[in-house]
Formats: structure tokens, sequence, C-alpha cells
């Protein structure tokens, strides 16, 4: 049996496959920044920055992103089959196969991210706006692989943002009872 | 072996449970308008009336609604044990099962439906935006059903507009076919 | 705007696309008929055949097949970028993007059609273990597209015996109540 | 606003409601155990109780037992309404709640979750076989949530098998590399 593809490999390959087709983290954190900012009044840019970099080291999302884009670049190039080279091509309304693919990434982080990914969409923010306004390059998977990408991005980070506030919590009554035992 | 619940009885009952919790087929009709008639200049309400009464012969989402609905009205009669009680009272962010059951019967209209179901999940239009402000009543559950049928009725009839097309077109090159063959 | 694909075209290029590969839908009746026979006494392989051939007609399950079958063929022929090309050619265990695809146009039939689709996953019946034990072919994607529409098809299948027992019933019933109003 | 369920609450509630319904994490361990003893040749029952366990730290599968074994309580004291009564009651083919809510939390661990899930629905093992045959008492959706936890623990075992193996691999080649430099 052959040895299997490295997962450091298949992680650097879809991370150089993003920038390459345009679309850097600080994109990606930006979404994330936008759609979480309303509920945790102190996140930060590197917070989504951090978030969306978490979300690129998983298998599931690597693994989608090299095939979402692979099918845009060899849609690009016009060799695929008809009539898949159309639909691709038009980016045809009643095509789901990318966002089925984005999807799969995205129950990963729970139905948060579901929505989100939802949201993200229909309201095309950032990023997402340029790649779908792009009339030289075919972007119909990358899309919405972004969206898929920012929207698990922003649930992990509402889950991780109720840890930190539970866990203050917790220190603080650990301090006040660390206090309460002085003296 | 008991006789199995007849079709009939559980469609009855989640309609009767859908309305007598203040959702009409017209108030989900209307959701439904307001998604699809950017996509479809020559839709009707009636093609979204149709179309919602049509997503509601389905049995998953029947079942869901009434599994949802029980679980808002148990709530809202302090039926349920601690914690869960407090965690849909309060509708918590981080809680998903009620988006989770709304989202198995979403996925039986394919991916336009999910991500109609998320844009909807954020952006409460209609007699959700009514469902979420109401403060006496619980709807946790409730809303992200509408959510549901709305998202369901608007990729379905998504698809018929497409078939309708097409047909349309079959139909107007029949007729210059069959004119050709005059005479 | 360029004129959409017709559906016609879209479900011809699956069909004959699956037929190519060496799946016939007799081969995918049969599967459907080991997965259901067990709960309907009554069934037949003309039921089976029926449903799977009424699966093929959903646009869905069409491009999933499209997309699926052009990367099994685009694999064969060395045409993918490293390191997918390899993922793929390996049928690569923690590479999921086969069954996403797959699973997409599962849901639209229901929970039982995701369970039985796990199910074929795992257990390969009939013509999937053939296309699995095929050295020559590349069949990643194939496999679970044929678990997918088997799956479907035992579902839809699973409803609609239902119905037909709910309604002969109905039939029984109605019979009765004329016969009682005989004479 | 009233301040959130603490998290540990949530966790241990969940917890306490599997053991007092008769799943101990044992028993999910040995379905995992026999899931995944066949791929990895090392595994030991810890790794499998590991696993299982951590499982249990996500939300997303702590919401979901607490709402299953609600009803699944709810439905032995005879407290719901019907026909949601009946349907739960006798576990009905075609009601389909249980089994959504279950995948929900089985898709944060990737396609190998739901196909395993899959699998483990129709080949009730071990303690799922046990609660299935159990008539004193309603299991319909504990079934399901066992079924889920196994299969995620299953997925996330072979996720960390595979990152197990590239690390000891890693460090073989980092030792060769180290006694390369020796001298
Ligand atoms: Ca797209
Ligand atoms: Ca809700
Ligand atoms: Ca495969
Ligand atoms: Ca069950």
């Amino acid at each position: 049996m052959k040895k299997p593809v490295s997962c450091d490999v298949v992680e650097n390959a879809a991370r150089k496959a993003l920038k390459e087709r345009g679309v850097l983290i600080d994109d990606i954190a930006e979404i994330v920044y936008e759609m979480q900012a309303q509920y945790s009044p102190n996140l930060t840019m590197d917070d989504c920055y951090e978030s969306a970099d978490a979300v690129l080291c998983k298998r599931e999302i690597q693994h989608a992103v090299l095939v979402g884009i692979e099918l845009d670049k060899l849609t690009e190039k016009k060799q695929l089959s008809e009539p898949l080279q159309s639909l691709i091509e038009s980016d045809e309304g009643l095509f789901g196969v990318d966002e089925t693919i984005a999807l799969g990434s995205v129950f990963g982080f729970g139905s948060i991210a579901v929505t989100t990914f939802g949201y993200l969409d229909k309201e095309k923010k950032g990023i997402i706006k340029k790649l779908d306004n792009n009339k030289e390059q075919v972007h119909t998977f990358l899309d919405d692989l972004v969206a898929s990408i920012a929207a698990s991005a922003s649930a992990r980070l509402a889950h991780r943002m109720r840890d930190r506030e539970e866990n203050k919590r917790k220190d603080q009554i650990k301090k006040r009872e660390d206090e309460e035992l002085i003296g």
C-alpha cells in the first residue's frame, strides 16, 4: 500500500491554493469580524484572524478547498466535459454542488456555522462579493469555500468567547475564594 | 403490533399546531414571496401559498413541527427539567437543537433551501420577527420551523419556476415545429 | 445572459455517465431490494427499479453524479494537480469529499436515506462492492454516488409503501362503508 | 438579561442523564472499539474511552442528549400530546426527528462520523441493541444519541490515529536527522 499523503502537504497545498486564487486569511478575518462584532464587544481582528487560521487546520476544510479550487481552475481552462463545463462556468443557480462541498465542512462547527454560511451565501460580504464580481476568473466553488471558512471561524469564535467569559467568571470566583482564604 | 398513526392525523395535527401558535400559511407565503420575487418576475402570492402548503405535506416537516411546538409549549408550562428548561426559555445563543430539527427538514429541498434557511435565521423576516419579539410565549423552536418551511417553499418554487420556464420554451419550440409542419 | 443548460441535457448526461462507468439502474435496484425487502413483504424488483429511476430525475443527484464521475475520470487520466490526484487515486480514508457530495443528494430523502447511505458505505453491497474492487478504474466518487442513489431510492420506497398501505386501508374502509350503504 | 446557564452545569446534566438511563461511557467505548479496531491494530479500550469522553465535552452533543432524553422520559410518563405521544412511544419507522437530532451533533466529526452513524443505526451494536430491546422504557431518542456519540468518537479516533502515526514518522525522521548530525 502506498504511503498516505502527509497532512502537512495537504494543509500547505490548501493554503497556497487559496492565496493563489486571491484569498488571504485577512480577507476572511474581516468577514468574521463583521459577523461577530455585534455579539462580542471586545472582539479584535486578531481573534478573527486566529479563528480563520485555526479552521484551515481541519482536514475536512483543506480537502474541500482542494477539490473546489481544482474544479474552478479546470473550468477556467475549459477542461471539463459538457454539460458540467457550462453549469459551472455560468454559475447556474440550481447547481448546488458548490454549496454542498462547502456545507460539508461547515457542519463541523455546529448550527451557528450553518446559518452563518447561509447568510453569507445570500449577502455576499467583502472578498466573497469581489470573487462573485470577478468576470475574468471562475470562482463558482471558491466563493462558497470562503463563506464556509468564514462561517466556521465565526461559530468557533462564538464558542470560544463564551468559554473565555465563563472562565473569567470562574477566575473571578477563584480569586475571590483565594482572597477570602487570605489571612 | 399497534397500528401506526395515520398520515392524515399527523398532517392535521401539524397544521393545527402551527395555527394555534399564530402562524398562518399566508404568513409563510409572504416570506417566500419576499425571498423569491427578485428571481422570478412573474411570481404571484398564490404560487407562494401553494408552495408553502405543499411543503407542509411532507412527513419530515410535520414531525419537526410537532416536536418543536411541543417543546415550546412544555417550556411555557415550565414542565421541562433543568437545565433544559432554562436553555430553551432563554433561547440561549449556543443552543442549536432548534436549528438542527428545522435543518433536518430543510435538507429535503436542496442547497438553496439550506442557504435560504440560514439567511432567514439571521434576518428574521415577517412572522419570524414577530415570533422572536413575542415575550409572552416561548417560540425558541417555532421561529426556526417557520424559517425552515419558508426556505423549503422558496427552494421548491425556484425549481418549479425553472421547470415551468423550460416547459414553456419546449412548448414554444413544439409550436414552432408544429407550425413549420403546417401546410 | 447565456441560456441555462436544459434539464433534459443534464439528466441524459448523468444517466449516460453512470452507464458508461458500468452502473445500470438494475444494479441499483438490486441493492434497494436487498435493503427494503425485509420491511415490505410485497416488494417487487419493479418497485425498486421504478424508485431508483425516479431518484435519478432529481437535479441535485444529477449534478452530484456529473461532478463525481468527472473527478473519477480526471483522476484516471492523471489530470488533477497534486496532492489531490494522490488523495483521490488512493481513495484515502480520511478524504471525505466523495461522501459529502453523495450525502448532499441523500438528505433530500430524509433520515432513513442518510442512515441507509451510512450502512451502504460500510457494507458495500452488489455493484458498490464491484466498483470498490475494480483496481483498473478509479471509482472513489462513484461508489458513494451509487450508495447515495440506492439509499435515496430505499427511503423513497419506504415512504411510498406506507402511503400505499394507508390508501389500501382507506380503500378498504371506503369499500366497507360503501357496502354498508348498499341496500 | 439572565445569566446564561454555565457550561459545567450543562455538561454535568448531560453526563448524569446518560448514566441514569443506563448508558455508561464504557458501553460507548466498546462500540467504538468494535468499529475502529479493524483499522488500527494498536487501538486500546483506553483510547476508545478517552475519545467517547472527549466527544461528551462538546456543547452540541450535550444539548442533543438533554433534549432527546427529556423527550424519552416525557413519553414514558405519557406527558406528550397526541399524536406525538404515539409516534415516539411506538418508535414509528418513518419518524426521523430522533435521527435528525443525533445527526446534528455527528456532523461535527466529518463524513466518517456520518457513515458510521448510519451503520450503527442499522446494525444495532452492544448497548444500542440493549436499549432497543428494552420494552419497559422508551429509548426512541437515546439509541440514536448513543449511536451518534459512538460514531463521533470513532471518527475522532480515526483522525487522532493518523495524527499520531504521522507524528511518529516525523519523530523517526527527526531522530534520523539528529543522528546524521551527530559527530
Ligand atoms: Ca458558488
Ligand atoms: Ca430558535
Ligand atoms: Ca468513496
Ligand atoms: Ca430511534
